[in-house]
This record gives structure tokens, C-alpha cells and sequence, in this order.
């Protein structure tokens, strides 16, 4: 049994690596996800939606706006420029403290990222360590105790003694803003360069993450600004605005969806971490002392949000921090499990009133709320919701891949999307191309396209059209047959069971509706 | 008579200045376009939308982009980056040619576009001209005929005269990029500079009005990209990736919003041009020879888009382009007439195979069309709809303001927005805050609010809250009052007409829906 349980594990991990893989191919060739700038041989950590997921995209945004705007009555929406006044990110700390620590090996002249060749070091003795008790676990067969064998072997103790030494002395580093001994850990560990094979290291500097650019041009020169590395700014900047022109009582949110920008140096994971990307923020004003209670509700409000999506709950965890930002008094992460483990997909952050206050004071403009209940004024502290749209998407798509066996034994990869999500929520497919089931067809897609995203599909045989839908992912496929020019029935089919049911071409709107409808998953959020 | 039209449109002319101001006012005072950054004095030419404003932003990109993907089955979207490869901008003729004429004045440091300085210098003698005729109106009365007057009176002669012979040199000078011609215009005209009063100036240069940033960090150096000035390039080098993933059929179209980025160094009237904007893009994909008849389809069927807004068909005009670019086979733009005269809202232009060829030889990719029908390949020629999602606010903004004495000699000021656009559909008003009226209106806004966007006001009396949801073109007004608690009836109020109707709440959810669904909006498109 538990030489079984090893073996599916560790066909689970390869697996997984496997799906990533599939899945970032899968995105390209059916319409998702493209390499940005593909014909120019690419750049860098920026990916193009295609045609099924920009719909995919759009459909997440308007969830979260609606979420936001719909199911709460003080909660209101702005959309705020890219480009912000520069003494905005002086005021945020971008300017001075939004970096990472670079490092370059003189030999190949390559830049890395000094944390990440620490955290690659750490990864590997990780790896020596799971082989060892892996090839013990193969060796024993049944009677393998993995607590015991962790707990008692000298090699497994010798790497994990050195795990621990090097993990302690980078997070006191990091912690610090140590460079030297961050430098100094990279010598210790023996840490050479992947392409020179050489320790020959610069020091570490300090790379800031924004981007910039020049605007205007006056005899006198140029302003200096930056591409936002974050929306919340937006919204920070205009409190007084919103809360003033739409009469806003505190407890209130202003939400926003938007690009952003961030130079990262290493780039990974597809689209989990890009140069630009799309933010959906809410800031939520409160009373002071009253921000840990609205934490909380903020954080199980934003999980139900995720929950509601159908992906399986037990996909999605809470990660506490331990340890705060100067400026917050709590903060947690929502994880999803990626193909590549738990990652954030969203953080909740009780803020304190640490960006109010910042911009009270570089822009010496009085930043204050009057309360008419307590008839006073005050500076509101913050709840902060922050998600990546990027994140959730990638979170949907690998939550909802598949790869099934069919009783005939062939495959079918089918993108279990939660149909309100879904890019295409019907497809509508003539048996045959003539005796007028074509006409009939478009007759149910002229009928039905105002109101949900159709597809005509008239082109090889239905099951291959059913594959086709089952790629990307949509959930009623409706087939048209001589029968229909009968009976006025059509055939619906189901995406994830594959069942077929007969029905009238009269009940469609109110079987399709009932799934795809975003008012019913908003609803689920709330229940 | 004529006097009293003489002086209706002078009090026009005036007005419309004074409605610009007033509605810009207006935009910040109920939320819908704050300036960017205003509380650090705000970035130039950069704008905000506030809480309103998103809505009717968001609801008017719904509008374009089902109007392109619901009503046309061969019109997909996608969602490139903004960032793309540099190349791009070489292929495309932007790093060459995309460039403004700046010229500075050696006493006061200033800089100016030159083509603006002729054009303001132009303007200065058109309306030199129109105050003669203006004055001649006045003194002759009725007598008074314009026609003949321009033709004859010696002043009104010299001045048209010296203001074609201005023009020509000016469009020739710009048409030949001739920047020597165009300072020797400014010296010629005696053109000042408005702060120096002086003709101290020097050479005319070229300023390119892109944006660039720096992205990555090798020891080798960052690459310098562009921020695009245009969402159409994403589209034209994904071309062949959803020609293919999406089994397109030439003809078919690819349509996409996003921010574009243009370093204007003078930017002006409001939200019409600024450095930051958003595009709403379609490139329609045809067969060469084709392509006229398309033009002259899709010309229709945008104006068409922009009447069923119901702002007035007269607003319209196309201006036909008689002098094209180099690539260019046919141009229209659609203007709307704003405050401040009439002016382009979009463009519809024939851009052959310029840009699909043009990428083609920059990328050493083959990007060709197979024809199944035709049995052969070819590059396909290109009909673009582009149209500035900034400039639509506005024109909608400036159809819809309107101020209006009431029969009690009170005056209102009254958004007349397109029902289906407004950021809000409803207010749900208690007559009083007792009773138990503010349940009730409670109760109906739970009821419609996963439907409509929905607000509830209890504050003040009933007339001001009517003022303040006719500022922000909330298309209707509910009030509950004591008798609803009895008959389970509510008064509905028209915005438009001001009109009132007691009506049962079970009938509220159709009443409203007819008229705010965007549904019945896009089928006037097709009509």
C-alpha cells in the first residue's frame, strides 16, 4: 500500500510538471495565450490573450467588479491613470525601497538575482534530501516509516542542519537589507554561475522594479515618471475625491481593475509572473481600531469568492504573515494550488493609515475623513484586497484541465471552466451540412446570441466539434438533426459528463441561462 | 428676424464655450473625470475617471466590443500588452515618422508645436473675418446678406485671401515634412511668442511621441521599448496566431481595447486629447480588390453604432479624407460635433496590405492567407475601425448635459445619457426615513440590484434627491411612500420628462429593462 501511495506521489509530482507544461501549450494553441510579440521571436515576461482568453479574462474582471460594485452598496468603483504624479511613489516608498538585490558574475557577465540563486541553492539540498528518503522508501517497501527516517538518518539530518543554517542566516539578511551578507551567504554556499561555472561574483546593488519614462518636453527638460507597479496608489490619491463627490461614509471601498508594471529581473512561471500585468484592488476605508474586525470579514469574503468558482475548495488555503510590513497590523495570502504548489493568487492587508497619511504629508494637502457620527475627524486606516487577474486566470485554467480516457479508450482534454466563466457558453452544431439543418442551426444562434456567446460549428464530424468545444471549455453543445425540423427538439450536451438530453429548442434560454448566469455565482458568494 | 438669429448664434457660439466649461466642471463635481494626481496638482494632459465615470466608460466598452464580437461572427477580440517588441515600432514606421514639429523661443525658453502656432495664427484671422461680417450683420439688419458681403467687402476679401495663401504653404510644408518651410512660415506671419512677445526663435525639430522605458537588466544593458501609441499593431502581429488557433476565414476581424500612450506636447480640451488614452480597435481582414466595398460597409455600420445612442443624428458628419496616407487606399473619420466644433470621435481607413507586408519584411516571417475557396495565398488587405473610447465619453457627456428651467422657475442640470449606458439605472427613494419606507426601498433594491445597477438615497427632501440622480443620468427614480405599504405600488419618475407614474413593484423589473438593456441598444445597430 504505502510503496503505492509513493508511487502515485511521485507520478502526482511528475505529473504536475507534466499538466504545467500542457497547459501552457494548450493556452497557445487553442486561443488563450500567446507569447507576446511572437513573430519578433518574443519578449520577455509578457504574454497576449487571444480570442478565447481575453473573453476568459474579461468574464473573471467583470466577476470581481460585480462582486465588489453589485453585492456591496458601499463599495464604488474608480479607474485611475497609468501615469501618477512621481512624488506619488516617493510618498508609497517605491522610489526608495521597491527593489531587488542584483548580483553579476564577472566571467559570463550574467545578472541573477541574488535571493533567487540562494533560494535555487536551498531547493536543491531540498531535493538531495526528498531522494534519499525516497530511495529509502523504495528500498524498505511496506515498513518504511518516513517521520522516523527523516528523524533518525545521518545524511538526511546532515542536509537539513544545513537547510536550516542557510535559511536562517538569508531571512535575517533579507530581513535587513544586508547585502554584504547576502553576498557573503552566495560565497559560503559555493554558489557558482550556471553558464561560467565560476564563484568570480560582483557585490550585490540594489535594482529598482519601476519602470520609467520621460513625459513632455520643455526647453527645460522632461518630467521623470513611472509606470505604476501597483493600483492601489490610484485609489489612495483619490479618497477625497470619490469620498467627497459620492457623499461616501466611512465604512466605504473603492475599488479598481488596471495594469501594472514591474521590471522583474527573473521572470518565471508563465504568466504567474510577468512584467505587466492586471491588478483588481479594493481599498476599504475604516475607522481606526476598527480594521482587524474588517479584516477578517474581508478575508472570508474573499475566499468565498474563489470558493464559488467550483475549482474544489481544499485547492485554495489562507497563509497568515508572520512577519508585517512596517505599515500593516495584519495581513494574509489566499494560495492556490498551481501546478508548481501553493501560490498567491490574492493578499488581504490591514494597512493602518500608513498610505493616507504618507500623501497628507508629501503632498501637504489635509487628508481627513469628518465623522458625523462620532463628530470627529480622523484619518481612516485601510483593509486592502489585492489580486492579480493574470493569477486567477492561470489558477481557472489549471483548475479546470483535464485529461479523460473515454469508454472507447480515446482521450479528451476538456477545460472543466466554471460555465459562467466560460469564453463560448454554447456551441451549436448541425448534424450534417445540408437538408437545411444548417439554416435551422443559425435560426437557434440568431435566436440565442444577444444573450449568451454562441458558436456555429458545421466543419468535420460531431465528435471532433465536440472536441474542439471540450478545449476550450464550452459547457452546452447543441446538436441539430433531422429530427429537429420535426419536432423542434435539439439535442444539448454536457461538457463534464458528457451527457446527452433531447430537448426543446423553446426550453435553451432557461437551461443555458440557469449555469452561465453571473447573477447566479455572485449569489453564491453571498449565500 | 435675422437680427434676432444673428444674436441666437452669437449666444450659441458663447455658450458652447461656457457649456465646455460648465461640463467639465460638471465631470469633477459628480464624479465621473477627476484630474490625475490632483491632490500633487496633477500630471498634464492625464485624467482619472471617478466612480461614475468607470461605470459609463465600462458600459460604453461593452457596448463596442459585443456590438463587434455578439454581432458579427467573424469578429473575434484578443488583449495584446502594451509593451511588445521594439522591431514592431521600426515595421510599423512609428520610430521614423511618428514625430511633431517643436520649435523654441530663445527669450522665453518656451517650446511650441509649430504646426500649432500656424493654426492658432490661421484662427486669429478667420475670426478678424467674422467679426467684420458680424458687425456688417448688425448694422444692416435685415437687409443683411451674408453671401454677397463675403464675397465683395474689400477687408473681408484681404483676409480670406491672406489666409489661403497661409494654408497652402502650411499643408504643403507639413505634407513634405518640410521643416525648414514651416519656421520660414512663422517668420512670414510674424507669428510671437505669447510669453516673450518676441520672433526669437529657433530651428524646427522632430520629437518622437512615443514613450520609452527600459526594460530588463543585463550587464550587456536594458532594451529600450516603447509604451505603443496604438493597440492595432498588437493586433496585426498576432494575425497568424488567430488566423490559425481560431480557424478564422478570411474575411474576419480582430478587435481590441487598451490604453495607447502618446507624449502630446500640447494637449487640450479635456479628456479629448491626452498623453494617456484608450482605443477601441477593429482590423478586418479581407480579400485585396475587396476592400473598398468593406470600407464603405463598415463606414456605415460604425455610424450607425453611434446614432442608435440617440444623441441626435445631426451631431454626425463624416469628413472623407481627400489627401491619404502613403498606405492608405480610403479614410473617413465619423466627428461628433462637441463644444468646441466639430471633431473626429473615430477613423475608418483602407490600409491595404501595408502593415501585415511591412511585418512580414521586418520578421522574416511568411504572414499569408491560404484561400480554400480561391485555392490560393495572399496577404490580406486591411480595413481599420479605431475609434478613442476617451472621445466617446465626451461626445456622449457633451450630447447629454443639458440645463433646464422648470415650470416653478427653478433650473435643473440634467444628464440625458443613453439609458443603457448610465452608470446608474435606478435610485430607490424613501419618501420619508420612517414609517417603515427605507425597508421597503430596501427591499426593492435587494430584488433588482443583481439586474441594475441600483442606488438608494434617503437623505434630503424628495426634490433634491431627484436634482442630484438627474446630474449623474440616472435614468429612473423610484419613491416609496406610506401608500406602498399598502398597495404594493411605487411612483416611477421619468428622467427625461420629469414625468411620474405609480406603477406595481412587480412590473419595475420589465418596465426598466426595456430600456436599459444593452441588448436592445445593439440590435438599433442592426436594425
Amino acid at each position: 500500500m504505502k510503496n503505492h501511495l509513493l508511487c502515485a506521489i511521485n507520478y502526482f509530482i511528475m505529473a504536475q510538471e507534466d499538466v504545467f507544461k500542457k497547459l501552457v501549450s494548450h493556452c497557445k494553441e487553442y486561443g488563450f495565450v500567446f507569447p507576446s510579440s511572437e513573430i519578433y521571436d518574443g519578449l520577455g515576461a509578457v504574454y497576449d490573450y487571444g480570442q478565447y482568453g481575453v473573453e476568459l479574462k474579461n468574464n473573471i474582471k467583470k466577476y470581481w467588479w460585480d462582486s465588489m460594485t453589485l453585492l456591496h452598496e458601499n463599495v464604488v468603483g474608480i479607474d485611475s491613470a497609468i501615469f501618477m504624479h512621481p512624488t506619488i511613489w516617493k510618498a508609497s516608498g517605491h522610489v526608495d525601497a521597491f527593489n531587488d538585490p542584483l548580483i553579476d558574475n564577472k566571467d559570463s557577465k550574467k545578472r541573477y538575482r541574488a535571493d533567487v540563486l540562494i533560494e535555487d541553492h536551498l531547493a536543491k539540498i531540498e531535493e538531495k534530501m526528498n531522494k534519499e528518503v525516497a530511495k529509502a522508501a523504495k528500498k524498505f517497501g511496506e515498513a518504511f516509516d518516513e517521520a522516523q527516517f527523516r528523524a533518525t538518518n545521518g545524511r538526511v539530518q546532515e542536509y537539513q542542519a544545513k537547510w536550516n543554517e542557510i535559511h536562517e542566516r538569508f531571512s535575517k539578511a533579507l530581513n535587513d537589507g544586508n547585502f554584504e551578507d547576502l553576498r557573503q551567504l552566495i560565497l559560503d554556499c559555493e554558489i557558482v554561475c550556471p553558464i561560467s561555472g565560476t564563484r568570480n561574483w560582483t557585490e550585490v546593488r540594489q535594482f529598482n522594479l519601476m519602470f520609467s519614462t520621460d513625459m513632455g518636453s520643455t526647453a527645460d527638460g522632461a518630467t521623470k515618471i513611472y509606470l505604476r507597479p501597483e493600483t492601489a496608489q490610484g485609489i489612495f490619491v483619490n479618497f477625497l475625491n470619490v469620498q467627497k463627490t459620492g457623499r461616501m461614509k466611512v465604512p466605504f471601498g473603492i475599488a479598481q481593475i488596471g495594469k501594472a508594471f514591474r521590471n522583474e529581473i527573473v521572470a518565471r512561471q508563465f504568466i504567474f509572473r510577468m512584467r505587466e500585468f492586471e491588478q483588481m484592488e479594493m481599498q476599504f476605508f475604516v475607522r481606526p481600531g476598527e480594521e482587524i474586525e474588517w479584516f477578517k470579514k474581508w478575508k472570508s469574503t474573499r475566499l468565498k469568492w474563489h470558493q464559488a468558482l467550483g475549482l474544489g475548495n481544499e485547492k485554495y488555503r489562507y497563509h497568515d504573515h508572520e512577519k508585517l510590513a512596517h505599515y500593516a497590523n495584519a495581513a494574509t495570502d489566499i494560495e492556490f494550488e498551481m501546478p508548481f504548489g501553493f501560490k498567491e493568487v490574492e493578499g488581504i492587508h490591514s494597512r493602518t493609515d500608513f498610505d493616507l497619511s504618507q500623501h497628507e504629508k508629501f503632498s501637504g494637502k489635509k487628508i481627513q475623513y469628518f465623522d458625523p457620527e462620532l463628530n470627529q475627524s480622523y484619518t481612516p486606516y485601510v483593509i486592502e484586497t489585492s489580486i492579480g487577474v493574470d493569477r486567477v486566470f492561470l489558477s481557472i485554467m489549471a483548475g479546470s484541465y483535464c485529461e479523460e480516457t473515454l469508454e472507447n479508450g480515446e482521450s479528451r482534454v476538456v477545460l472543466k471552466l466554471p460555465a459562467a466563466l466560460a469564453p463560448i457558453k454554447l456551441a451549436v452544431l448541425p448534424l450534417v451540412k445540408k437538408d437545411g439543418l444548417p439554416e435551422k442551426a443559425e435560426e437557434i444562434v440568431n435566436m440565442l446570441r444577444f444573450d449568451f456567446r454562441c458558436q456555429y460549428d458545421e466543419k468535420d464530424s460531431i465528435g471532433k466539434r465536440y472536441r474542439r468545444q471540450d478545449a476550450i471549455g464550452t459547457p452546452y453543445c447543441i446538436t441539430v438533426d433531422h429530427d429537429t425540423l420535426k419536432d423542434n427538439c435539439v439535442t444539448i450536451r454536457f461538457r463534464d459528463t458528457m451527457e446527452q438530453e433531447r430537448v426543446s429548442i423553446d426550453k435553451l434560454h432557461d437551461i443555458i441561462s440557469e449555469k452561465v448566469s453571473l447573477k447566479n455565482l455572485l449569489k453564491k458568494v453571498i449565500e
